[in-house]
């Protein structure tokens, strides 16, 4: 029961004394005491209770991410940030509409087939009498290639899982997802009508996922959705019994102008460099389906309880850390590339842009794209954070919406919560309030809270990466 | 997204060469082979769902603990386990009955404060009339001796929290949980007539939690139930409005005969030393509010699944693997003492007992009894799952039911998973298998199935402990 020895492991990744690695010694009873208050009165819980009640499914563009943009300005100054300010940023409109349905045609005695469905994210809806074709099930774009003329006027199903032996989600998540973003491109290229996938998800339900698909001008938009993974099962086995399946697809999702929404920004002061940032954030969009909780409500109130919490407990570092929270990183980056072009003249003096976008689970470490240096110097502070269990940092990207900072040599950090429970929800209606742990979440806070302000307070700022273009 | 850095930890932690440690090239590959194969098509989250259809809410003597017995050795049978058998053990029978009800007489103003109670496990239960009788709060048992003679004829309420700022939820578990086990023995000394305490609970919700509570023959026996955590915190706020409020207690809880109950036990025979042996379990019988999923349905076909999956694999250790579903943890501990008796001749060929018994969650390490050469061994083989993030093994306990193995020198070792979740459910309602998330519970098995073929295989056993009796 009792688990005495977890300093253990932080001893052992102690640096090198010869290295020129900042001295944490000042630090480690603020990292200590950051977790600890976190643990016990965090508002992080509170806080994504109350968003994913007020504006739940906040698609870009919609009611719900207006009423978010207010919630997160208003939340903002009810603790304490300083600067709070919206800025503006026009997005995509896509409406999901009433209608997601897809149903066997033939075989008759099929008819009753459950194949439960969503629109893809930026897809087209089809007309009203729908698309009725042949369907023909591949599990990869070589598959499809090496069908030649089979597709032309047929539903092309893909039907690639997750690999489930990817210890990483996100990793296996990165080699199915193709499937949904460019599916419809690829399909339509060989003549297909429409096009069904397998949803991007790691577990068997009757949740469709949805998420964002492309169309290249190219070639014929034709419409796309997405079918929950018991239901591609189902179809799999009807497929494989040899008979010729028919579908009719019913989509009325559509297109609209693009409206004005805002990031939302609020800062803790740097008490020397106030003009040096740290920047963190979420993503205040996220899809309808569900409320949006760990994807990425979660990311959005840990940033805002970063600054509360440094606040609260009267820790102001040398730099300014700034909360971000973006608009429309689900179907478009409007939000994370107008802060880099609002704010280009600022980016050389960005020290480090953290993101939480991997959902509200227990911290295991982060991810970054600082190359070897800023990586040793990431490692050693979060060394700190070994009682957690939150110390590991591997190279990878920071987030999306912090990425199209990296061009100026800023050192992104990505959050890396545990991974298994993310893609049993994301995207799907059971993205809800209900499946995050309080401890989880405020936990996540606290390790993003001792990462910013480390690398807000250090003398010596973390190594840059090179820059690719210059200011 | 991509984390491609993941055998750097491991790295980091391979052993000194000139340490007399095993050498563990040659068990690399299968250990990673053991975690694919778990995660692509490991069994544990079926059976579960299958335990918790069949005998959900296995309180010992119960007709569900009935049909778990049953249910255990014929999954074992049709796994392919070897030598499946029932080992016999009598065990204690208490009902939980029909009526737990908790309500303010007075203050009138307060009759409908939402108070939702359960049974204490062992309490006794009320008369017709129930208990009824003005209230006292108190936080520990220094805090109520400090009381006097107020407790006399009062239902005394315990209202400790679990810590929250302790990091391993066990642990706050640890230094709350007093209050249930020994809360009617320290109120009846004073005079109490019925003592309710907060649910020993990481969260705030209105789930009571029930779990096991003790007498002592020396003060009077009087009845015990939980209150929700929330239910507490409202039972406190009346309380500290200042009025005298008078509570009424019924319960219908009662004790019956100990019955006949068995241990359930498979086994893959060792290729050269079949008499040694590896012990691996959890316990079968579980509390009866939820379905037992996690506490220990969890362990129980982890355990089954570490044999299924050796086989599977073609991975037959040298020493025998046993598995061993132990009866009555919760309420008795009659099943792991009985297995220590009955077994005794054998405990000195016991090289190791891995018991999991802290629910299906992400797999972080194990705790261990081995003292520090055992430690050192054991670090050095939970290394191979550093990629999996279970690579940390601290001084602790193995698991009740395998403790009493632990004075005849057997190295008791507990599967430690992630503990944020784990005190929200048990012991409740909610303890069920949709809580259940299938990577988690199949990387744990793939786990325990890693460190029990390594301890049963390497040619150099663990070093064991002192023995304190002889056999």
């Amino acid at each position: 029961m009792s688990l005495c020895l977890l300093s253990a492991l932080a001893a052992q990744q102690a640096p090198d004394p010869s290295s020129s690695l900042p001295d944490l010694a000042p630090y480690r009873g603020t990292v200590r005491d950051l977790v600890k208050t976190s643990l016990r009165e965090g508002q992080a819980y509170e806080m994504l209770r109350e968003l994913c009640r007020v504006a739940p499914g906040r698609l870009s563009g919609s009611p719900s991410a207006a009423a978010a943009v207010a919630w997160a300005r208003q939340t903002m100054i009810d603790q304490g940030l300083e600067n709070v300010r919206l800025e503006p940023v026009m997005v995509p409109q896509w409406r999901r509409g009433q209608v997601a349905r897809l149903r066997v045609v033939e075989p008759s005695h099929a008819s009753d087939l459950s194949l439960p469905v969503c629109a893809l994210g930026g897809s087209i809806g089809t007309e009203a009498d729908g698309v009725m074709a042949e369907v023909v099930e591949v599990k990869s774009f070589g598959a499809l290639r090496n069908l030649g003329e089979i597709p032309k006027g047929r539903i092309v199903f893909f039907n690639q899982p997750m690999d489930p032996t990817v210890l990483q989600t996100f990793q296996a998540y990165g080699g199915a997802v193709r499937q949904r973003g460019s599916g419809a491109i690829e399909g339509a290229k060989l003549g297909a009508l429409g096009v069904v996938i397998r949803s991007v998800a790691s577990n068997l339900d009757d949740s469709p996922h949805t998420g964002a698909m492309h169309y290249d001008d190219a070639v014929p938009k034709i419409p796309a959705a997405a079918v929950s993974t018991l239901g591609a099962e189902r179809l799999s086995r009807l497929l494989a019994a040899g008979e010729r399946v028919v579908l009719r697809l019913d989509l009325d999702c559509s297109w609209h102008e693009d409206v004005p929404s805002h990031n939302v920004v609020g800062e803790l002061v740097g008490r020397e460099l106030p003009d040096e940032f740290v920047v963190l954030g979420g993503h205040l969009d996220s899809w309808d389906l569900g409320e949006g909780a760990h994807d990425d409500g979660a990311g959005c109130v840990q940033s805002i309880e970063v600054l509360r919490l440094l606040k609260a407990m009267d820790l102001r570092p040398r730099r300014t850390v700034r909360c971000v929270l973006f608009m429309n990183e689900e179907n478009g980056l409007r939000g994370g590339r107008q802060y880099a072009i609002d704010h280009e003249d600022e980016l050389s003096k960005h020290v480090m842009a953290l993101e939480s976008d991997r959902g509200g689970f227990t911290p295991r470490g982060f991810t970054t794209s600082a190359h070897s240096e800023g990586i040793e110097v990431l490692r050693h502070l979060a060394s700190l954070l070994a009682d957690v269990g939150a110390e590991r940092v591997y190279a990878g990207g920071g987030g999306a919406d912090i990425s199209p900072m990296a061009p100026y040599g800023v050192p992104l950090v990505g959050l890396m919560p545990d991974s298994h429970r993310y893609f049993d929800l994301h995207h799907s209606k059971n993205d809800c309030f209900a499946t995050v742990n309080e401890r989880e979440l405020e936990l996540g806070a606290a390790c993003m809270a001792a990462l910013c302000y480390l690398a807000a307070d250090l003398e010596e700022p973390l190594p840059r990466n090179p820059a690719t273009v210059q200011k």
